[in-house]
């Protein structure tokens, strides 16, 4: 098999607890450089700049892009530029039109880009699309609730405009609903609760409809202790699909199938697939640039009734 | 020619202003029916409700659509469905998601979808788009200002989530952007400044990006007393092209070039150019919906900043 030196820019935690050691369990990549500012990883050559990479390594041919999605698009234009292939973390870019200019710019210059979505290949995806697909969907209830503070210590870029807040993670479900579902939705209200010191929302409510009107609803709240609630409950015409812990564990009418992925699956297996599709893609020469999941959101902020709700104070910074 | 029968759904004030004296110069259409709850025009027959319309009348096979954006979806759907071809007023919807859904539709019932945008049919867009084709673009300036109390007097959709605000205006300065420059624009970043009593934004800055770096500054702003400036300034290699009044007058370094359209067409020849374009479609069987501008404002909406401004009473309503 080809390996395929890599370049992980942006070495923060997503980096370090997820792609590092999907990239240390793949056969077709070899981490060869980090870029990062404030430090790279034990043992791996770094560079401060994606320029200074650029200029020193012509012998990496893919770059891996996890920085906050509003300093992205810099750095992924200045890597095509320079003839490499391109994998974003999700979401792909701060704006949709910024990601249609880079699928512009990686197909004028042959090049492969990967907008990635990290959920759908959570271990019960694929069986939970199986299922649905030749079913007839009647409802969809979302929760995606978790605890900011546990979840996103520190991270103050969700907060800043671009940053989506509540919606960096609900992004993650709707890119599994967008893959589920056998039918297209489109959003048609939603309350979005924005802190007084943030410049994005913290919880919400989203309404969406299909093909024959009201089909989705969606309660989503960044502020929820205790165990996270990642669940989709989908009603069809052969009764009830829940997908719980983000696409980890399939339940069918009360039955588990043995499709089911390990502890270990749960842990890494997402980010085993997104680099297992990004290798294919560059075996293949093609692209994969999915925006449903990032135009529902878009969507989302611009019909989006807006509310207040109180001051968010993050303790990891207040500790500092 | 053959003459194709339309109905008009949404009497209003840019159907009295533009489509009713656009459809009675076109050779190609006959305006059959009106849907309106508020009663149609005179002399046109009129239905309460477009179910009613669909039922009644099989042989109008073309439906263009003024509602408010927020209820465009569901009778945009219900023509499709009964086999019409549908034009629809920009923007197209109110979400991007929902424009998708009708494009599959029409695609699968091989009817004509037109997302229009008449801001492109404006006198001068064709000659602007022309000289700009060949030039190195060095920056735009926008500045889209007019007086919402006498340009939308009573329309409070604009005020509603999904209405836009002032966007509603400025989606035409961006279809007339993406339409003549030669390379593509991104959004990074925006001031959106909120009514307190309104779910919309009423005045703001926008910056985009462009293949080198930051490109376009616009200054938008729906309190702005006077004569309207409905501007775009591009500084290009070879000079300055500047187009007033909405795309109607082009002048390149102080030249009105001999392409500008007399008064009428300024008034009126927008609408007629998409009635034209329309038969074109159902002439040629193809549809046309670039969602480049909606695009660009869901990104706004989407990294926008928000600020307060002071509450917004429309005077016209205050009246009643």
């Amino acid at each position: 098999m080809t390996v395929t030196k890599i370049a992980l820019v942006g070495i923060g935690k997503i980096a370090r607890d997820q792609h590092v050691p999907a990239l240390a369990a793949s056969d077709a990549f070899e981490l060869a450089a980090t870029v990062s500012r404030s430090g790279g990883l034990e043992g791996v050559e770094n560079y401060g700049t994606i320029e200074a990479l650029l200029e020193a390594r012509p012998d990496i041919s893919a770059i891996s892009f996890c920085t906050p999605p509003q300093v992205r698009y810099d750095g992924a234009r200045a890597a095509l530029a320079a003839g490499r292939h391109v994998m974003l973390e999700k979401p792909p870019g701060a704006s949709l039109s910024e990601v249609h200019a880079l699928q512009a710019q990686a197909a004028a210059a042959n090049l492969s880009l990967y907008a990635t979505w990290h959920s759908r290949h959570a271990a019960s995806v694929p069986a939970a699309r199986a299922w649905l697909a030749d079913k007839t969907i009647k409802s969809v209830r979302i929760d995606w609730k978790e605890d900011v503070r546990v979840w996103h210590p520190g991270q103050q870029w969700i907060w800043q405009a671009g940053g989506l807040g509540i919606f960096d993670p609900v992004i993650n479900a709707l890119s599994i609903l967008t893959e589920i579902l056998p039918v297209p939705v489109y959003v048609t209200g939603a309350d979005l609760r924005f802190p007084s010191n943030c410049e994005t929302p913290i919880s919400g409510r989203i309404q969406m409809g299909g093909p024959d009107g009201p089909l989705v609803e969606s309660d989503v709240d960044f502020l929820f202790e205790g165990e996270p609630l990642w669940r989709h409950v989908v009603e069809t015409d052969a009764g009830t699909l829940t997908l719980n812990e983000g696409g980890a564990v399939l339940d069918i009418d009360g039955t588990t199938p043995a499709t089911n992925g390990a502890e270990e699956a749960k842990l890494h297996g997402e980010y085993d697939g997104l680099y297992a599709a990004f290798a294919n893609l560059l075996a293949t020469g093609s692209s994969e640039v999915d925006l449903r999941p990032m135009t529902l959101v878009a969507d989302i902020f611009t019909l989006g009734r807006r509310l207040e709700a109180p001051e968010f104070i993050d303790p990891t910074l207040q500790e500092n």
